[in-house]
């Protein structure tokens, strides 16, 4: 028999019956019934069930393991008793009797138990990441995370891609945040870099002839910390393409996505309609260049509604250029309590607040939306005519509606109607408005967007809906008044040289982004592979040609001798795997994570150097003052 | 029509014959034959050739094109003639007839061709990698690796094995080697360190409670420059297993390796018997720990013929313990003008020679083996029956056999009898002698025995055999007498604690290599995951408990809360790939190398860090004196 085992310990079952096995695992848990001895014996596989009484020869042993202690069991299976068989477990039919044991690993006192559900500091959780990664949840979000990474490999594979390795001690990679450095011991005073992301050199495989490249690569930035996102490094899934368009690296890509949200998602529904949806255009209707379309709220420019109206704050505002009033439509938020909380919403979020109106039945108060919230809309069945029943139904029924909220009092009946009209509403439903310069209001509007669909029940649960966001500015005006890249230089103007000639801000990139849920999923772009075209480019944003030369001299070189016109995305993994895990902290889907203030609690990382090594790198450390 | 191409440079042939379509690729070749052009067109995928005359409306353009262009073709799959056709090329049978021609990245004139043979030295090469992964051996280079990369992966996700990623911004992994270290910027003067291997993380992972774990990791060591290691990063299957002995690891990773040679060793022999060696016999034997087995000779101790002998020298070392006399038997070595080649080989390798003895037929010279070697030995033909039949037909034929070398005269014909029928040696044969204290010769004994064996043409060609090293010693005599680790300090030994209580010399490891053709693909061991035993181990090699705390905490804590008993090993992915590519250089098998002084000379690294960045590291230079 193996030293260890003859079986897992999700192995056994009625069939085993009368079997002598042997298994080895962790003390889940132990229970002393009256003499008799029952230990759940965990490994990765499953859990078995172990008892002893006190004929066992092993009885007196088993009497002194406590939880997480490995042991060896030597035993018999035997059937449960009927009354004691557990469906819920593979090897819920059977129990190990057990005849002999060994202790292979014991264990002092846990500073956190791994049996049950309780809640541990997450500090406590990191310095004994072992044990947390011992319980259910986490083990089987690394799993999932395995078998994901495995997933998407296969796809890619099967598509044609290639796996390629980049370098990871190499040249900074300018992407926008900070590098980390690596000091050189054979060069005294100079530096490597860890790669941000391998985007000059997958850029660099597609100048070298090969075709269809990707890589689970491991991506550095020296990044303040955030919540969502490990503050040193992470993985992505980095893909490039040569001789594509954008719709050929979206067709790539969709069935891979898709295919791991169908193949992970555990049953929620996918929406495989995934639409093109302008920069611009995402910003105007959601607030966000990453919308979650499971809320059906398409928010609208109703500027026209307010230009010289009686609401004197919109249409003051409505005269000075680039302002603008943005309506978010509420269907089924008719309340003034709702829209008086939502109000409160936006002062919190640091606005003076939003407008709104809302329409209710004339002569019977705005009960009626909630009277309909609680007698459902019937499938197929128009929000008015829902209404109506409701209100015949309860004997409200009247057929005048009434706008409500001072704003459609500023504005008079004829302006009120009109906006209601544009934006679909109607009875129990609201709208809230917003006026200023887009930019000043849309991320709140966005996030109120959110907190209405939320609300008021709007958003769709147990779904995933995806959206390509397109046509990515190429340069910004900054605070300064100067242009600017506005995301990422290396993609190509759409229009290439000439549209560069004519105003910066009116170009648009081959650049997008794959929205799921409200997050970036993916991120990615066409190529400017065209040295006359990238140095326009980066002198537009104010670079000159020696400066372009110096920062990405390996690859303005490489385009000189023969590059082909090429395209990609990369995907953050961690992401993905959060979204399929449900969990909103990065740390609950990776093995060993570095805490919120970049240490490894579990290896003591980061540490002081010796002065030998201090000494092999010619550096001195300045002391803090 | 897709904007770049119908088809790739290798999908077409005879059945597309009238089809119009559309390429996308590297001029490869241009040939100019009296107005008719002829191109080859070149992508990831192959060649096309491409044709124009004058009649073209491309014809113009293409005359402008030069070797590396990416251009695109619009044309026509017209039949070549009979005469013309190349069976060796998959598009052979066809040419495209150009209409229409699109420049989508020019090149300027090349610093190195891609088209040809020619050899460019090696700073070129690096400095323009993107062309010279361009030709054809580099491109078959990098997918060969990509394939074995994949095919590695497949193979250990169906033998039930996770992928997991393991941190790489992380804490000091003291494996021997050097850290790369990174400055922290949120923690002034503390440093994290890259992983000179995963070994505490994979054992965590066990620790953690999952079973079987493997990652293509990334490692970091920060070495001198030598020819066959990259000087930075590398990778490496990393694999680690929990409730397993030694013979559960060679179980799992031999169907793996094997299947990788097998599937991409070109047809070459795979020898499917694994022996277990222990050390000290390969030391022993061949010289080596990673010994060459293609090679049939083994080395022999043949002290007690030289104990008290005629050859004063041998004699008056056995004097002393712990010298020894070691043969290398030279089968078919048996003439002067070879045994005096291979004594200078000795005296060039920094030994005073190598005394011999060579078997010769009496009366007849050494011209027999000559001879022999010009006439082949048959299949399941002797040895001695191939000479014999050799020196009969020459008319050299004797039965009398004699010892020559002065070695032999020096101790007589008896002992000089007794060596040859231990060595298992006759006429036309020849043995070699080393004296001395083993480690003093045996590593030239090893390099003399691989070069009789090529010299003598007795190692095999095309084959690859593989051999377990086992039991290594757990500790080692320093050069000032103290105990040391003398391999990997985390193996478990042998006998556990109690063998730790004798002799440390006496103590071997759980410990084990894979060697290939005289490489040494993989190392591993049975870990020692119990923490009295790892102290007092320690304690033997003069490290007390507080100092491994200090070094290994995180992995020791882990042991005190129950640990499984594991063990693993990991392989070189460049070393596997140069073999099976059969490349002497790891720059051959890596897409982005540094070169030997560790530089990045397409992409300039390392470099000046910015005042900026060095502030933020709070860092300063020591300038060099």
């Amino acid at each position: 028999m193996h030293a260890y085992r003859s079986h897992t310990c999700a192995q056994l079952n009625a069939a085993n019956v009368g079997q002598d096995i042997r298994l080895s695992g962790w003390v889940h848990r132990v229970r002393d019934h009256g003499g008799v001895l029952f230990i759940d014996l965990r490994d990765h596989y499953g859990i078995t069930q172990i008892i002893a009484d006190s004929d066992s020869p092993a009885f007196a042993d088993l009497d002194k393991v406590r939880a997480e202690w490995v042991i060896r069991i030597d035993g018999t299976v035997k059937a449960r008793d009927a009354a004691l068989v557990n469906p819920k477990l593979p090897t819920g039919q059977i129990e190990v009797y057990a005849r002999g044991m060994e202790v292979l690993g014991a264990a002092e006192e846990l500073p956190m138990p791994v049996f049950g559900e309780v809640d541990y500091p997450e500090e406590t959780r990191l310095t004994y990441r072992f044990l947390d990664l011992r319980r259910d949840k986490l083990h089987a979000n690394m799993m999932l995370r395995s078998n994901v990474v495995r997933s998407i490999r296969n796809r890619m594979w099967d598509q044609g891609f290639n796996e390629f390795q980049t370098p990871i001690i190499t040249a900074s990679s300018p992407e926008g945040a900070r590098d980390f450095l690596v000091p050189s011991r054979l060069h005294p005073g100079k530096f490597y870099a860890l790669p941000q992301a391998p985007q000059q050199f997958k850029q660099l495989i597609m100048v070298s002839g090969f075709d269809k490249y990707f890589q689970i690569a491991p991506c550095f930035r020296d990044e303040d910390p955030r919540a969502d996102r490990s503050p040193t490094d992470f993985y992505q899934l980095d893909i490039e393409m040569s001789f594509v368009k954008q719709e050929d690296v979206f067709a790539a890509v969709q069935p891979v996505v898709q295919g791991i949200f169908e193949e992970f998602g555990k049953g929620k529904k996918i929406d495989t309609n995934w639409p093109l949806i302008a920069y611009n255009d995402a910003l105007k209707w959601y607030g966000s260049d990453k919308p979650d379309l499971r809320n059906p709220i398409i928010m609208q420019d109703v500027s026209e509604h307010f230009r010289g109206s009686g609401f004197a704050i919109f249409a003051k505002l409505l005269e000075s250029e680039g302002n603008e009033i943005r309506a978010i439509p509420a269907p089924t938020g008719g309340s003034r309590k709702f829209c008086d909380r939502m109000n409160a919403f936006a002062q919190q979020q640091g606005l003076p607040g939003m407008g709104y109106i809302f329409w209710r039945e004339e002569g019977y108060g705005e009960g009626i939306v909630f009277d309909a919230i609680q007698n459902p809309q019937e499938k197929g069945e128009a929000k008015e005519a829902w209404h109506e029943r409701v209100a015949r139904k309860l004997g409200k029924w009247s057929s005048n509606s009434v706008a409500a909220g001072p704003l459609a009092k500023n504005i008079g009946p004829e302006r009120t109607e009109a906006i209601r009209q544009q934006l679909g509403l109607g009875v129990g439903d609201a709208a809230f408005f917003l006026g200023g310069k887009p930019e000043t209001f849309q991320a709140v509007a966005g996030r109120a967007r959110n907190e209405i669909g939320n609300e008021l029940g709007l958003t769709e649960k147990d779904t995933f809906r995806f959206a390509w966001i397109v046509d990515f500015p190429m340069f910004e005006k900054t605070d300064d008044g100067k242009i600017d890249f506005s995301h990422n230089p290396f993609s190509m103007p759409q229009g290439g040289m000439e549209a560069l000639q004519g105003d910066p801000l009116n170009v648009y990139a081959y650049q997008y982004d794959l929205a799921c849920n409200g997050y970036e999923l993916i991120s990615g772009g066409i190529r400017n592979h065209k040295p006359e075209i990238m140095y326009k480019a980066f002198e537009l944003a104010g670079y000159p040609n020696d400066e372009v030369n110096k920062r990405f001299g390996g690859m303005v070189k490489a385009f000189k001798y023969g590059a082909p016109p090429h395209g990609g995305c990369a995907a953050g993994i961690d992401r993905i795997v959060m979204l399929l895990a449900d969990e909103a902290n990065i740390r609950e889907v990776i093995m060993f994570p570095m805490n919120q203030r970049a240490e490894d609690l579990l290896m003591n990382a980061p540490s002081e150097p010796t002065n030998e090594q201090l000494r092999d790198l010619h550096l001195r450390v300045i002391p803090k003052e």
